[in-house]
Formats: C-alpha cells, sequence, structure tokens
C-alpha cells in the first residue's frame, strides 16, 4: 500500500453506548511528554492518580490502580487473582455483560453459578440472597450497569447480604462509574473494576480498580515473585494466580512502595487516566452525576416526545443510556449511518435479543452535554422523517431544551 | 489532598534500556478525537494499522495485529494461546526476560524446561537443538533482544530447526524490533510480540503481535465464542484458552472481516502504535536499523573513550543498548539521580547479578539521534568527574562525534 499519512479522524459526536468522545482535556494530557518508569515524577503521578480514584470509588481502599488494558483487562485481573480454580463464583446476569462475567470466570477455572432475570429488569437483593444461600460461593460477580439492556443494578444492600454469608463481592461498574452513584466502602465491595471509556471521558485501555483489605488478603496469599527478581525471603505460594499480567499482588507490589518491577506501565494512559479522574473531582463527584443523571432524562424525555418506545424498566435505568426502540419500518442500520454520515453522529446498535430491535443512546462523559443532547435529538428527527416516521416538528428538541430549563 | 493540576511532565531525555522519550508526531497521534468501534474510519485504520506493522515485522502474516496491553500482554497472550497446561515448553535464558517467558509459561501451566547460559553471552544454534531432541518441547520460547544483559540472540537459523523438529518458534522482540534486524517470514517464526516503548519509539501500552498460519491454526483449534455473543454453529472447544482478554483467537475475529465484539480497542494506543509504524517505515526500515546501529557504536566508542569497561559479548551486543561498567567508587544511583536531576537525562539501572555493577544506557527510537549521544556522553563526562573519576576531557563526545562523522 502507499504509506497513509499522521492519523487524522473525521469530527464524530460519540452518542452510542460508550466509547464515546473523550474530554478534550484528556486528549491533551495523552499526549504530555513520557518520563521513565522510576522517575520521581512517574511514581508521585502513580501515586497521586492512585489518590484520585479513591475520591472517584468513594473508598479509602489503598489497593486502589490502574490495570494496563481495557475495562474487560480489570474484570479478569480481578477475577483470576480472587478465585481459585474450583471455587465457586456466582453471577446473576441481567444483560450481556452479565454473561462476560461469567466466561471470564469460567477461563479462570471457577466452578460458575448463574442466576437469570429477563432483559430490562434487575435482581432484587433477596433473589441475589437467595442464589448465595443455595450456592455458597466465594465470590459474587455483578455488574453494575448493563449498556445491553440500560438496567443500573442497585448494589447499596448487596454488600451486606455478601458480608454475612462470608461471601466475596465484586462488581463491574465499567459503563455506570463516574455517571451513576457508586460508593466502594458504604456499599461493601471487595473489588470493583471499570473503564475509561464511559462516563469518565477518556480513551479505552486502562481499567482503574479498587481492591478492599479482605480481597488484598485474598490476593496476597496466592503471592508469587517472579524468577527474575525473586529475592531470598520471597515466599512463592503453590496456589498461584494462573496469570502474571493480571495477577494483582504483583501489580500491588509494582503501584506499592517496593516497587517491583512488573510490566512497564502505560505512561501515557496513565495520564489520561489521571486527567479523568482529575476532572470528575474538579466538577465534583455528585455534580457529574447529576450532569449525567440530567442529560439522561432530557434524553428520555426527547425520544418520548418523538413518538418513540424506549425499552425496559425506567426505574432502574442508567443516567448515561437509553435504549431506543426503531420504530417499525424503519431499517436500524441504514438510519445509524445516515446519522454518521450526514450529521457525524453515533447512536448504538444492540446486541442478543435486543439487537435490530432497539437502538442505544448514551449520555455519558464529556457529551453529557445540552448541546449534545439537543443536537443529536434534532439529527435524529431529521432522519427518522426522511424515514418516513411521523415525528412531531421539533418535539424531541423542544422537550429535552424544556428538560434543562426546568419546565 | 489538594486537587493537583493537569499532568506537566518534566523535560526528560530518556537514555535508559526503555521506555524511552517518544516520537513527538506519536504524541501528537495519542491526542487525535476518539471514533467509535466498528465506525468505518475505526475498522479502516485497524486494518491499516496491521498492514504498516507487517512492513514492520517483515512479514506477510494475516494475523498482525495489536494487544492492548504493555509488551508482556502480548508475551501471555502468545503463550497463553498457543500452549495447553501440560504442554512442553522450551526456554533458553541469557537474562531477566527469558525468565519473564518461563515464568508466564508458568503460570499457563505448561511444563517448562529452561537452558541456561552466562549472562553476558548468547546461545550457539546448536545449543538450541540439542536442547530441542532433548526436551521435544511443543513451543520454543525466546528472547531477542535481553536488556538486562543487552545480548541480541541470532534467530536466524532458529526457525529451520524449530521446523525441523515440529516445534512452534516464539521469540520476543519487545527491546530489539525497530533497532535490529527481524525477519518474521525469512526466520521462520511462528509468533512474535513486542512493545512500542523501545526502539519503536512509543509509549508503552500497546503490544504488536504476529502469528503464522500454523499459529493460527492451533489457536483456532482451541476456539470458543463467549457466551454473551455466541451463535448457532459456533462450536466450542474444551481445551480452550485459560484467558478471555489474551485468547487470540477472539482477538482476531475482532480484528478480522467478521469483526465479533470483544475488548474495546484501545483507540488512542491504536492512534500511537500506528504513528510508529508509519514513522519507521517512512524513514525506512533498513534505514532506521542502520540509525540505531550507528547511535550504538557512538554511544559505544564514547563510553570506551571515556575509559569505561563495557559488559558482555559485543559481537552480539543490540544496537539500541550498551552495558557500562560503574567505575570503583562510584556509588551509581547517585550518579544516576545527578544525571536526571542536572542535566535531564535518565540512565538505567540493571537487574539480577548485573545489579549494581553496570549502568544501562540506550539508543533508541527517537532518543537514537547524535545530539542525544552526544549530550549524554557530555553529561556522564561531568557527573564521572564530579564522582572523582578521571575522565579524559571531551574524549567521549569527540569519540562519538568522530564515528558520526565516519571518521
Amino acid at each position: 500500500m502507499a504509506l497513509p499519512g499522521p492519523i487524522d479522524p473525521p469530527h464524530r459526536l460519540l452518542m452510542g453506548p460508550g466509547p464515546i468522545s473523550a474530554y478534550p482535556s484528556v486528549l491533551r494530557a495523552m499526549a504530555a511528554p513520557l518520563v521513565g518508569q522510576y522517575d520521581p515524577f512517574m511514581t508521585a503521578t502513580m501515586a497521586e492518580t492512585q489518590e484520585l480514584f479513591r475520591g472517584v470509588w468513594n473508598t479509602s481502599n489503598e489497593a486502589t490502580l490502574l490495570v494496563d488494558g481495557t475495562s474487560r483487562a480489570g474484570i479478569e485481573a480481578a477475577l483470576v487473582s480472587l478465585v481459585r480454580p474450583g471455587d465457586r463464583v456466582l453471577v446473576p446476569v441481567f444483560g450481556r455483560f452479565g454473561h462476560l462475567l461469567a466466561e471470564i470466570a469460567e477461563r479462570a477455572m471457577a466452578e460458575v453459578h448463574i442466576i437469570e432475570t429477563a432483559w430490562g429488569q434487575v435482581f432484587p437483593v433477596s433473589a441475589i440472597e437467595e442464589a448465595i444461600v443455595r450456592v455458597k460461593p466465594a465470590l459474587l460477580a455483578l455488574v453494575q450497569g448493563d449498556t445491553s439492556t440500560t438496567m443500573n443494578q442497585p448494589l447499596d444492600e448487596v454488600g451486606a447480604v455478601c458480608a454475612k454469608h462470608g461471601v466475596l463481592f465484586y462488581a463491574d461498574a465499567t459503563a455506570s462509574l463516574g455517571g451513576n452513584a457508586f460508593e466502594a466502602d458504604a456499599w461493601g465491595l471487595d473489588a470493583a473494576t471499570a473503564g475509561l471509556q464511559k462516563c469518565l471521558g477518556g480513551p479505552s485501555g486502562s481499567s482503574p480498580v479498587t481492591l478492599s483489605e479482605r480481597a488484598v488478603e485474598v490476593i496476597r496469599s496466592r503471592g508469587r515473585v517472579e524468577a527474575g527478581i525473586r529475592e531470598a525471603g520471597d515466599a512463592s505460594s503453590a496456589d498461584f494466580v494462573r496469570s502474571n499480567y493480571f495477577d494483582l499482588g504483583m501489580i500491588l507490589d509494582y503501584w506499592g512502595p517496593r516497587r517491583l518491577n512488573h510490566h512497564t506501565e502505560a505512561t501515557s494512559m496513565l495520564y489520561g487516566a489521571r486527567e479523568c479522574a482529575r476532572l470528575l473531582l474538579e466538577e465534583g463527584r455528585d455534580a457529574v452525576i447529576a450532569r449525567h443523571r440530567r442529560a439522561g432524562k432530557a434524553m428520555l424525555a426527547g425520544v418520548q416526545a418523538l413518538g418513540l418506545g424506549v425499552f425496559g424498566d425506567l426505574a432502574h435505568k442508567m443516567n448515561n443510556v437509553v435504549a431506543v426502540e426503531i420504530p417499525d419500518g424503519v431499517p436500524g442500520d441504514a438510519a445509524r449511518a445516515a446519522l454518521l454520515e450526514d450529521f457525524g453522529i453515533e447512536i448504538g446498535t444492540s446486541f442478543g435479543p435486543l439487537h435490530g430491535r432497539v437502538w442505544r443512546i448514551g449520555t455519558m462523559g464529556y457529551n453529557a452535554r445540552r448541546d449534545a443532547v439537543l443536537s443529536t435529538l434534532a439529527a435524529l428527527e431529521a432522519v427518522l422523517r426522511r424515514f418516513g416516521v411521523a415525528v412531531p416538528n421539533g418535539g424531541g428538541v423542544e422537550a429535552a431544551a424544556d428538560l434543562y430549563r426546568g419546565a
């Protein structure tokens, strides 16, 4: 092929279920010059980033750090480090990403038990407790916000149930963190992981993780220092984690005071993650959640005012994404393509039982903004009309603008 | 803590064994706006990046892609995808990173056999063949350039030996790729992995991988589509890869025409990796290697002209790093700190048997440059003098400059 030029992406307003457009200052942080792996500036930046993410997670967990990979790298690191082969893991599944937790736990050779509820619903805590009593798992793995259904599983009472039954409690907050309440300590989480590319407003490629002291004890009991840097006195467990890259014990030793060499920290992703957390705390954690709530309500009002149906139990919808029923006769993918080509706006398709039935429209991170919401609704109205749908003129935009005006 | 400001790293000239200062245009690429995961621009950029890396690797392998993680993520993906629990793996160890390959293969539950040679040496192909005949491994895992010793293991005859004995041949080219010859096809590699943060001149966090057809067959025989997106007709092997994130079969389905959802590609790291490869091909693969060779020779001449000893078999030294013996009486870490604090120049410490005995000085990627070499030598001379070493005035700089002038 002829050698291409430097990267020059087209303008996009990313209003799907994620990834979404990053905050401009996060992109600027990504371009900051590199420093060495053990430069005092680097280790200070790592420590600073840990402290910032304690604020994001609402936790005092010392073991708060980043895994160098996408959000699913964080999930796998948590599960493979906490779950021994043969351990029972309970996964309540209410959408695609519950299946993913089960899949990753199966790959880690756990004995996986799932309970399922219909797409568009969440679990009452009683159903989770019943299953815990029946299955007696070592760990409960639960998605908070599942973008495949837009549902936000309440977690606030689950930690107490887990503690009562001696079960480790892990939550995947990839799609929800930053745009919906998350209280790692108050809700009794032992482990939680996320990504940057949803409500945190950064690029995919770094996974924030937080671990309770109890989780760290489990991980430490499986400790093993790698041969190349092992010293006398470094014990090695026969029950070691079946991954080097995802062994959170080693990653903790790298982020901790011992600074034991493991991977080479992905410096640019660290800079980006730090800026995501910094922006969130600068605006204020509750203010950011409120901004997501407002944008989500405005988008919901807008699509409903366009006459479109909405999927799922709205009482448990995440703030940051809505599943909009595709009107009869409208070719869903062609309409999405028209939005992208004519307006530079991306909305999302869907998975599994919802495939072809709904579009998923996100309002998250940088794009949980009034102008992003109104522009998307205006463009959607135009595209729906082009495909022959009778939509009220301007109704979607006005309903959303009314909500922003507090009407 | 008080909320910190945006990231603002100090100026650094990174002349250690990596990570090194990124090319400015790579940093610019990191800041490019994001697009959606299945945006036509995104999938075209992924395909373009694959083609660019075929040029970097010297291969026509269709299965050429990135793993979203640091270089060790690429290593683990290759090993866990190619090696079944119980498979025999042979690792010739000539430095720290051979131990790492053994460690990662052990975590993947392989039966690992190692052969060792003294630090500062490489293996003759005959020693590797003898061990293959004795061990009968399923896979040979071999580091090309091991920065811990600065040695560059010749690989050109190893592929034929592996093919003769029916052994898969994997090489870790993290520290060598781009600065030293690497011929994936001509040398008979079945799998090779690297990182961006060495001779490719980018940030850590993306791992280029290339796989032969034979390797892809092995990986495909272990295929499993995850539950959340499985369709009728998707077979699932009982012998599945013990990792979801590192299952190269799934990653191939994401990068390939089926575009099956797996992780969300780390867009900014993709942009950076693409620019690393693009720059290398724009300058010319052989020209870049020659630039590394020249910078390496100049740095070697410079430190020798300063009267410093050099560790290891110079006939097999990598172009991009040299291990310099710390003169008697000089506190190695204090001297490195002085270089960093007074000159903003970073050189490297060392591991294991060389710890406290040598500094490692790199000349790689963007910093395989005349001004970087001469500035480092000038600063090193000043620091050595401060610590009481009798060094010839200007000798290091002049020897290196002479080499650049072709004297």
